[in-house]
């Protein structure tokens, strides 16, 4: 009986879609609720009001690269659901999985733009990104061991999502490792990983 | 009129499985706004941090157990909803009762993680849990008795829905019982239910 | 140009009701945030956290509530919604104004249950109330006059969905009326009537 | 394969609306818990209640001026949507600097209501309006020049989506500019294009 009920549930990839768009927008939304504006006492002329928002550049700039991160893994997740013909209960759950990982982020983030000094913080960021490319990576794996895939996927297509996520997570990794020589240069280095996976600069080369 | 007017309300099931998704999906981001990071200014070294990180286990598993619960949950009104050929008004009342006992999961998880020592703070976790159970269970009977089910739906599948909600229900009742014994031992048993039902360890089993 | 514009811009019914039930499901997940449980720090045995978690007897009605009117306005917008066969740019912001209505409702909710002795609270409520109503009364009439409605919906139906607005808004306007005799007693009417729209027992009735 | 991967990422245009859709439904409802109500301790008599509600004015225009923003921006990006035939990853980049420039506008809002006295404070929020006035402009021009507009889209519809947008940034940058008059000037200009947007007044006058 049981084994009948897990065939019948989570075949539905356009829910599971919805479920993915609704928790990235909530996540996305909710990130702005960690930046702190100055409070008004504390202000009395405008160039006290522009020094303390410049002073807010480090949340700035985590909020930016928490955008960036879950942008480009809700594309990553778009263009495997996209590609699949229907689903399964262990898919379902795999993206679950996923999902738990991007509600994770914005904590991570702010972890990480409160204790930057700390190696450890910047291990914690990155085994969240690698928790989420590794459960996209097993994802497609399951549904290519278990014929989910639209029949009319080129084995280029297929070839090319896996490989995608293995090398930008071999470049996530390099870019961590760097935080045991200084973690300011691995989120540096962090940042350019995400800004090459955003505007793709190999691609515009190819085609000019 | 009134009657007419109850007649055309609610007939949409793909607005029902909008609302939902979207409900989940606040519900399963906003579980981490209850995650309280140690303040940078009590951390001095990177020990501290890992010390202050590890301390939170409690929080971190009460993170991962009411997100397996929506999940579980999500997984199960969905493979309803995939089911249903139309909806009503009533149908449509059964599922805003489900969607209530989900939104007050967050809430019901963090009594619980407070009060772990009270049987009482389980017994509200069970009984939230149990809610979003007889709501499934009502949704399913009531679709059966008003004709809402798709008609090339098997009758296999329709006993495999409303037996699994049984099972496991029986199992969270069970489990909940042990509070009486011990809290722990409860939240314990409850933990491994969940597990069941995210790894079905019988249905691989059974396909090997 | 400017009326070019004008007549190709909000046609999408679907986006329409993608952005309510969004902000539908936001609006009732976060109704939750303001239920504040006791300190773990002041309840020391279980009957002193029974005992809080009653005192709290407002608190939860006071969700219930918000969360049947949330439910009563979905479902009376999904049922306008499911009748449109298409869009129009005024339609479009006639509904932006009723959401806007619906973001206030946990607003004046929570004023209502902090501000329960004063007339005036019960007034925001219903005023709230009541502009929710309007709008939905007027994206129906607008449609009508704009032929945006599918053309097989029958009389009776157009006639049904205009009268149940008009008379669901007198009893709340009777209801809140009551405020000058005594708000705990307006409250209580607003509640009946919100019972009765939930559990429809004239339609029950009639079917048995 | 990079090149490969790029091509086949992003070319939903319904996922695209639907992350859409769930960003702006969080903005929208989000707006609302900036609004605080006054402490009940501090509250004795009902007319104290009605003053303080009234103190609060520049707080409800704030919030009234967002919401009307994020719905202009809503039904300009809807509009755009529904001309695209299909998407393309750098189409997808774009409507997320979009997606993230609405994420900004709750915090610019707040920034405007607690700095009013500051040009500075304008002139932010005013980048803001900019920022996504110019990725919608980009997103239309990128999709001409790539071919993912639906062919049967006529010219003038074309010429109207871009013509609409610079004449609305041009009034926007002239209402901004005037912070250097007076800052209250500004917003009342700021507010006053935004009702023209809503109420189309132009439209009417010319159907009439």
């Amino acid at each position: 009986m049981t084994t009948l009920y897990n065939r019948i549930q989570g075949r539905s990839v356009e829910r599971l879609s919805a479920l993915s768009d609704g928790i990235f927008a909530v996540a996305m939304t909710l990130l702005v609720l960690d930046i702190h504006l100055p409070a008004a006492s504390s202000i009395h002329t405008q160039s006290e009001l522009l020094r303390s928002l410049a002073a807010m550049a480090p949340q700035w700039a985590a909020y930016l690269m928490s955008f960036l991160t879950l942008g480009i893994f809700w594309a990553g997740q778009q263009t495997q659901l996209n590609h699949f013909a229907e689903g399964s209960r262990d898919l379902a759950w795999i993206h679950l999985g996923f999902l738990f990982a991007i509600t994770l982020l914005p904590l991570s983030t702010r972890l990480l733009g409160e204790f930057v000094a700390f190696p450890a913080a910047l291990l914690v960021y990155w085994a969240n990104i690698f928790l989420a490319g590794a459960t996209l990576y097993w994802s497609w794996k399951h549904a290519e061991a278990n014929h989910l895939i639209r029949p009319d996927t080129p084995h280029e297509t297929r070839a090319a999502i896996c490989k995608r996520i293995v090398i930008a997570q071999t470049f996530y990794a390099c870019a961590a490792a760097l935080c045991f020589i200084r973690p300011l240069l691995s989120i540096l280095a962090i940042v350019l990983v995400q800004l090459n996976y955003v505007f793709a600069p190999g691609t515009r080369r190819q085609r000019g």
